[in-house]
């Protein structure tokens, strides 16, 4: 078994909860129907098995190295890509006039979670070109889009995104990189941009970095950031390679795991740019690759999460380890330690988290196919303001409960999983970064409540709330044997909206710092809450059904409504409370010791 | 600053809240004083410093090898080792004729936690022999003391523990290793012992193995297990080496941390071994061993939460990054990310672990010298009990807050926790280790809930119950403002008791899986209230104190009954349902993917 994600689970989600094979009636997706969405998954699966699992430890083990002229990485990588390349998945939901078939997003993210769980760092290579290509395709100008994102789609070049500096990585405002105008248009950049993944290799003819940086005289703090595209080698009109442009690797970051993809402190030296767009408007470009990098962070969480549920249960299942609580008799057999409660337990979280986020992935990008192909501006607009509410909570929560995950799949294993014979240590370790790249959990916590749910007067969050009741309603219908769940997020729901609100109205009070200081807490709750809705969603699915895998599916359901979304009232009591713990004024009691 | 272990806090633990010096009354301390005390745990943070912490790195990064002949270790670590020999740690606590001081062993912890903060691998080694000292003083016979425990006492022969094998980890029931009886009363061995940390290596001039076997004929399971003394090399009544015995290295685990000390698969040859004490009564002797090694399990993970701590909190007060939430201007100075509410959040969870989890070890090893110097024979009983009660408790609640505390020190440092280059990452990985070795905190809390609260129809439950009621009381003099932690306090152990109760007597009429299924959330109540307890304390020591490190200590206080102690209502209610979540009779729907 290849143990990277369940097909049949997939097939659940996409097929019997998300209804995606609905997307083939829209014009954009004519072409398509729930063959030929199989038939992709399909060979994604194959070259995920086939090309990217078989490296991933030697990902890990022989990590990328730079000799002071260039940067290795080991031939599998290339070789993966380039399988990834020849099935034509770099530019799969792109226009026909780019090269691409159209492909539903969702297909692509489900397909993406294959990649993912086999090898999260090579598939990283894929995942930030298609973001840097998806910037260029909105706001690229022909011309740019001819010389760097025709090749990205092609899978010749491959894109980055440069936003950190040493000094300032969550805090944008203060980038220091410096963009002077040239009388040919172009810009000469001049800075430090750190923690580029895949900012320098050999896998690809070029790179195309899209830059933050500020253009002097421009306005003070986030409003004077620009973006700019920098490529390794400048491209020429024709698309010919020129020289080397001034992007120098000063130096690779040596992780915790996640290896197998460079990550640079790169050295911009008066390097050629192109400004994307307007001056000045950079970081709301950028923000098109941060949220789709940010849901792809979620999505590596979830299916680090997911492969290392998939390695526990096998192991449990092989693993005999003492007997039954019940029977004292040394005589008996060993049993399977899948049967001690405790490791069921610690089973039970990992599925309820795996397939749970898998879940919430598949719905934010089924939203992106909603936002893109909706009949109407409206719902458009509708699918728009949802996936902008959830985007935190995806990458968010997701690498929360995947690390948890993680942890659990390790402690599964006992000491064999803490040994790098076994591969659920470096799922751990790779999943450790999670919470942290492409703003830290605290900056999503914050995202969520400061900005998120407060906007156009609260829409997304009614949006959220008026499904969440859907689903409710739904579990009510007549001998409904979901009534309880329905009833308990119910109350769970009305306890987060209540909460919700007497926040955001001390934050208008002026009391913004006691409002959002526990907005971790706040994180926690939402991502509760939706999770309990998704889980209510299969559990719908799977009510009444025969088999093993739709009981798996209540099981789960029953663990998260017992044990996950009972958290809801302790949560939404620390949030009321508005309590000073966290905003002490004081700093030395801190710093004693 | 060496960001070990707080110094001042150390002190304030051991003075002023377990008022340790009233042990220099008891005879057997006599000779000591607070003096003695500071001089030598002075000594011991020197050689902390200056030979462990100096090469924690180096270990992580060169970890031992096998050639085929022999365990190659960094000469650090014998180095170190050599630094803490000349100053008499391996013998400090034992009696003056064994070569020792008779210091107290809650002083030697104090110490000890150096050098598991500073490099918990190489800190093993001692930590192992110790451990295996103590089983030869109490159960082995004279000529065995002299051959095997004095040369552990002078840091000239290291000790190990070998109870695993490779089918038979946490089911000590089912080892297959026998011990054939020989004329000559020794034993011949032949097996495979798994998981031996510091099983081979050239450091010590001998290694005296304590091994778990069964002899031929005995009664089934663990009451058939005996214990035998297996020396690497074999050792003359004279005490000089012999010949290499029958113990051979199959190979060298390779871990995701802890990775300074070799940890081995040995395969027993015919090895010759001695029987300690009388056959079929191993485990129970081993437990001296085990105990001894689940409070030094705690105590690593506690030291690494600590270090991990001081490291976070001097990245969190140097490294400036954004505003206050309350400040919208770009222009003013960044903040240190100190004064961001999540990050001081962080900060608190691991100053409440670790300053927690510290004095739960040093409590614990308070108890130690209690049972053995207690003036009354009853008092050296509860002193036993209830160390027996709690040593699950501070081997499995301090591994999994001691690992939070890491993760949270990770995300912290941000991307730069995430590499190698700092040092957090590695003591994650290194506490990753504590959940699982010497039993997994799985066992830790079914030890818990399954033997130790009802042992002696629940005497070291009720010692437990009227320890924490004489700290509510001292909170409740008048005037005090600790009252309202002390109705908390008195609340949650009521709700722990009575659940209790409720789970005892569930089990007692003979719904033992259902009353134990949920034993690890009992172990997350207990020790939350346990911890919350030793909060009081500490918080009735600082109360109306002058300065920083007082105001920290209620600070941190205010945190645990804030945000910890409010979990109790939460674990109790999922404790009191019984259900059946984790038990369910059915394979298939886990089994299917």
């Amino acid at each position: 078994m290849d143990k990277l994600i369940s097909r049949r689970d997939l097939e659940f989600l996409l097929y019997e909860v998300l209804e995606v094979e609905a997307l083939t009636q829209r014009e954009r997706y004519r072409d398509h129907s729930r063959q030929t969405f199989k038939d992709i998954l399909e060979v994604a699966h194959k070259i995920a098995v086939e090309h990217f699992a078989t490296h991933n430890k030697k990902n890990d083990q022989q990590e990328p190295y730079f000799d002071g002229e260039k940067v290795h990485t080991n031939p599998e990588v290339k070789a993966a890509l380039e399988a990834y390349r020849q099935a034509g998945l770099f530019a799969a939901t792109h226009d026909y006039e780019l090269g691409g078939i159209q492909l539903p997003y969702v297909i692509s993210t489900a397909y993406g979670a294959f990649f993912k769980a086999a090898n999260i760092a090579t598939a990283s290579f894929a995942l930030l070109t298609a973001g840097n290509a998806n910037v260029l395709r909105k706001y690229g100008s022909p011309s740019q889009q001819k010389k760097y994102l025709l090749p990205q789609l092609e899978g010749r070049f491959f894109g980055t995104m440069c936003l950190s500096e040493p000094h300032a990585g969550s805090s944008l405002t203060d980038i220091l990189t410096r963009a002077e105008p040239q009388p040919d248009g172009t810009y000469r950049l001049n800075g430090s941009k750190m923690w580029i993944s895949g900012g320098d290799h050999e896998i690809s003819e070029n790179i195309v970095h899209l830059v933050l940086a500020k253009i002097p005289g421009g306005p003070p703090g986030v409003k004077g950031i620009s973006l700019f595209i920098v490529p390794k080698f400048l491209v020429g009109e024709d698309g010919r390679l020129g020289p080397r442009n001034g992007v120098k690797l000063a130096g690779l970051n040596h992780k915790m795991g996640y290896r197998g993809i460079p990550n640079c402190l790169l050295s911009l030296e008066d390097a050629v740019g192109e400004l994307v767009g307007e001056p000045h408007q950079g970081l709301s470009y950028m923000f098109t690759m941060m949220n789709e990098a940010r849901i792809g962070v979620g999505m590596g969480a979830m299916a680090l999460a997911y492969t290392g549920y998939l390695h526990a249960l096998e192991y449990a299942r092989g693993r005999t380890q003492g007997r039954r609580l019940s029977d004292k008799n040394p005589a008996s057999p060993a049993v399977p330690i899948l049967q001690h409660p405790d490791v069921r337990r610690m089973l039970l979280m990992q599925k309820a988290y795996a397939e749970g986020s898998l879940h919430l992935c598949l719905y934010a990008a089924r939203l992106v196919d909603e936002e893109r192909t909706a009949p109407t501006p409206e719902a458009a607009q509708q699918a728009h303001l949802l996936l902008e509410l959830l985007t935190p909570v995806v990458k968010g929560w997701s690498s929360e409960l995947g690390l948890k995950a993680n942890e659990l799949a390790l402690q599964v294993h006992g000491g064999y999983g803490y040994t790098r014979d076994y591969n659920v240590e470096q799922f751990y370790r790779d999943n450790r970064l999670n919470a942290i790249h492409e703003g830290t959990n605290g900056i999503q916590a914050l995202d969520l409540l400061a900005r998120k749910v407060g906007m156009q007067g609260g829409a997304a969050y009614k949006l959220w709330v008026r499904e969440i009741e859907r689903t409710i309603a739904q579990s009510r219908g007549p001998g409904s044997e979901l009534k309880e769940y329905a009833d308990r997020l119910e109350q769970a729901l009305n306890t987060t909206t209540e909460v919700t609100q007497l926040l955001l109205s001390k934050a208008a009070e002026g009391a913004v710092e006691r409002a959002f200081a526990n907005s971790f807490a706040y994180l926690e709750l939402f991502g509760t809450v939706t999770l309990a809705w998704l889980w209510l969603q299969q559990a719908q699915k799977s009510m009444g059904r025969e088999g093993a895998f739709y009981r798996g599916k209540l099981e789960a359901a029953r663990y998260f409504y017992h044990y996950e979304l009972d958290k809801v009232p302790l949560l939404a009591a620390r949030l009321r409370r508005l309590d000073d713990v966290f905003l002490c004024p004081e700093q030395d009691w801190l710093a004693e010791c």
